[in-house]
């Protein structure tokens, strides 16, 4: 098979303008490490983890055999009504890891059914305490919480979710600290002004409100934005005071991308819920987790005639295959002191990254562990950014793929987020093509 | 590990009541065939295929070869951009598979996903060809396609949906065809009304109306209701005549259930677009996709700056090991003849089944191939149901697991959906074991 003609025939690919894929088509064939290979036998280093997913890199002989064992057994059985030994024990497991307070497990398949499902719960836990009027919910400016109807009410990037507008539920807006573009330019002056306003917003409408969406310490789709210190502890604070839910969505932060094992415990934050997926299954398979406190849980149980249980569930929800690959997986994080990794290579990685100050357009770089972004702007000065038509970000990253080099860009944000196994040497080769592909694409920009 | 104590401190199940649940705990350990095991030991025949999911049965070793053989190749890589090998192949074969005219394969993780993309898609159908005004779904009473908001707001099942109406968005709904609870109770009769009423709907609202729902042939979690012959050609037909598209969720009914690879084969349909999942990877893994006419892929088709790119995507979308098995699943749908098979067993389940009428409060035995529903009532002369918060349906199943038969009741109607490689002789040991179930409880209830 061509699969390259093929793949032009028969696939529409997520987030994806398939007239720009017709231009450069690529299809991936293997994967080992840290590195992917398409069928045209070119190989890529995979700067973003597959988009967000990969740990330990691929092809992990340890990940394999956990799957190889459990199929073995089975492969899947429902967990409506009942429940399946893997899936028990990576619960365990999870109430274990995650920080104290959070006791329960509802499995999905993406993070966006784990957002809905989160959603639905803080929705429903109101209505089965006797409490009618919260309805609403509290978002951030720029937030990102996937893609489904739901996720997008509560998310708020336009280029994606304006248009379903007459399809979503309305949200409040809080705006979030994006310290580069905000008038002070300051940290700290960031933070209070974002919590001042997330305060007013509070002040006017808790008592129609169920809860606060949040993505902790980073936003991802919203451009790699990272929070001042104290944001998060502060919006925990405010959902208390104002006695709101704190949905923390660690689906693109969670499991060690940030250097500590989930994003809120930078602050020692106890979300109410708490949302995850991608890294879970070592970027093996779509297993996605909510998790509660036992409050929230206890609201839900009670005799079926008092009609306060949560109907949501998908055909796969608890796959055994996919909670057999992710208990391997947190056995390696363990085993592999793959958090502590994250976090000791961090200051070469941030060195690293500074370099790329050295560039004419790169604005600004943002880290918190491993998950990084590099803001392109015309005018360095003004920070005067392209105009969106010109695709500097995404010509950016095409430059890369030639320099052997996988990521994706968000708008002018070049993202870089390697695997967690990933050595100093692997960052450096990883950096310098980065440094090369804007080089090349914002210098070939200015003298035309 | 006590993986029965444990699961009742961590889990949080799928559409349980857990109070239910800690009464009746159950945790599968492993499963061979059309039989699944229990940490305890205890055996059942796993006669919902695991909630509609498996066709083979559990531990097929072809399936869990294709999944070794893809692990030595490389377990996911993202689709946002590229694509990989098995899931061009896979895309490749579910053209060929599909009624001509589905010729695009977008793919996602749940069936609420892949339903959620088929309304973003036809809601941005009609806004990227310059039509503006169509923003409404038309549904049908007691439909169900999954449980994401998106989803439920295209579902009208009260006791899932209703508490969600402030987060949903509004659908208009036309009657469903379900003969036996029909003033008529004639199948004819019924068709001919519910046509006329989907007619009037389309007539009073058709221009701002994107696309209907529908799930071909019989609904699943509304109950398990089979359409009077000629119906679903009717939908189509009233689709085309009032220029609005057809979104067929195959979700329950695709890949064989029915008797033909797709439902809408029964009456040569063919949707704008299709939805299907579950049994799309012989049970294994969380697979779904979402397919469309070329004509709907070309409307999105077009320069980037033009602002038509469907902006959805989920991390794990085109998954390689969910697309490997899905491929050799397909395989031996050939190899093993397995849609012929459920058309040539179906007579022989058919029978079988009627023997159930001899019960005093089995009121109607409804049957697609190997979807099949049983639906009890108090009386069976005036068809009274029994109250719901009986739990008729509920017991009898509990009843059925003491026998070594697993299966879950939709209110008061039993499901039996066989994996479609059951035998005669398995067929006849499950509905055995079915009629005691029902008789058993049935019985108690009435001399009480
Ligand atoms: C017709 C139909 N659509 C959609 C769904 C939702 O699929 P999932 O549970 O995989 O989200 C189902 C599930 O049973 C279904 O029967
Ligand atoms: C913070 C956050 N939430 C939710 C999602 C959605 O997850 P999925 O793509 O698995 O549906 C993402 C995906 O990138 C995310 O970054």
């Amino acid at each position: 098979m061509d699969y390259i003609q093929k793949s032009k025939e028969v696939l529409w690919l997520p987030f994806t303008q398939m007239k720009e894929y017709d231009l450069n088509p690529l299809v991936i064939e293997s994967g080992q490490g840290i590195k992917i290979k398409d069928t045209e036998g070119n190989e890529y280093y995979d700067a973003n983890s597959s988009v967000w997913l990969n740990p330990h890199g691929h092809r992990k002989q340890e990940l394999n055999e956990a799957l190889v064992k459990q199929l073995g057994k089975i492969a899947h059985s429902t967990m409506l009504g009942m429940a399946n030994v893997p899936a028990v024990e990576l619960a365990a497991k999870l109430v274990d890891l995650t920080p104290k307070g959070l006791d329960r497990v509802f499995y999905s398949d993406s993070g966006a059914t784990a957002v809905e499902i989160a959603l639905k719960m803080a929705f429903q836990y109101w209505l089965n305490i006797g409490v009618t009027i919260r309805k609403r919910f509290i978002t951030m400016h720029n937030g990102y919480h996937g893609d489904t109807i739901g996720s997008i009410s509560v998310g708020d990037i336009d280029i994606y979710h304006q248009i379903y507008q007459p399809l979503m539920f309305q949200s409040f807006v809080a705006p979030y600290p994006y310290t580069y573009r905000h008038q002070s330019g300051d940290p700290e002056e960031t933070k209070k002004d974002c919590l001042e306003q997330l305060k007013k917003v509070l002040e006017e409408h808790h008592d129609e409100v169920c809860a606060v969406m949040v993505e902790p310490m980073m936003q991802g789709a919203g451009g790699m934005v990272n929070m001042p210190p104290g944001f998060l502890k502060g919006v925990r604070e405010l959902c208390t005071q104002y006695n709101v839910l704190m949905i923390a969505d660690e689906v693109a932060v969670g499991f060690g991308r940030t250097g500590k094992l989930f994003a809120c415990m930078h602050e020692s934050v106890v979300p109410d819920i708490l949302t995850a997926g991608k890294m879970l299954t070592g970027g093996y398979l779509p297993v996605a987790i909510t998790m509660v406190s036992e409050g929230i849980y206890q609201a839900f149980y009670d005799d079926y005639e008092k009609m306060k249980t949560l109907f949501h569930g998908h055909s796969y929800t608890g796959n055994q295959l996919g909670c057999a690959v992710a208990l391997e997986n947190l056995r390696l994080y363990e085993k592999e002191r793959t958090v502590e990794g994250v976090a000791e290579k961090t200051p070469f990685m941030k060195k690293q990254l500074e370099t790329l100050y050295e560039l004419d357009h790169v604005g600004d770089v943002r880290q918190v562990g491993f998950m990084s972004g590099i803001e392109l702007v015309k005018n360095k000065q003004t920070k005067e950014p392209y105009p969106w038509q010109e695709r500097i970000g995404w010509k950016a990253t095409l430059e890369m793929r030639k320099l052997g080099l996988m990521t994706r860009p968000i708008g002018d944000v070049i993202v870089f987020m390697p695997p967690l196994a990933s050595t100093e040497e692997d960052i450096k080769q990883m950096v310098s093509r980065i440094k090369k592909g804007i080089y090349q694409v914002t210098k070939e920009v200015s003298i035309r």
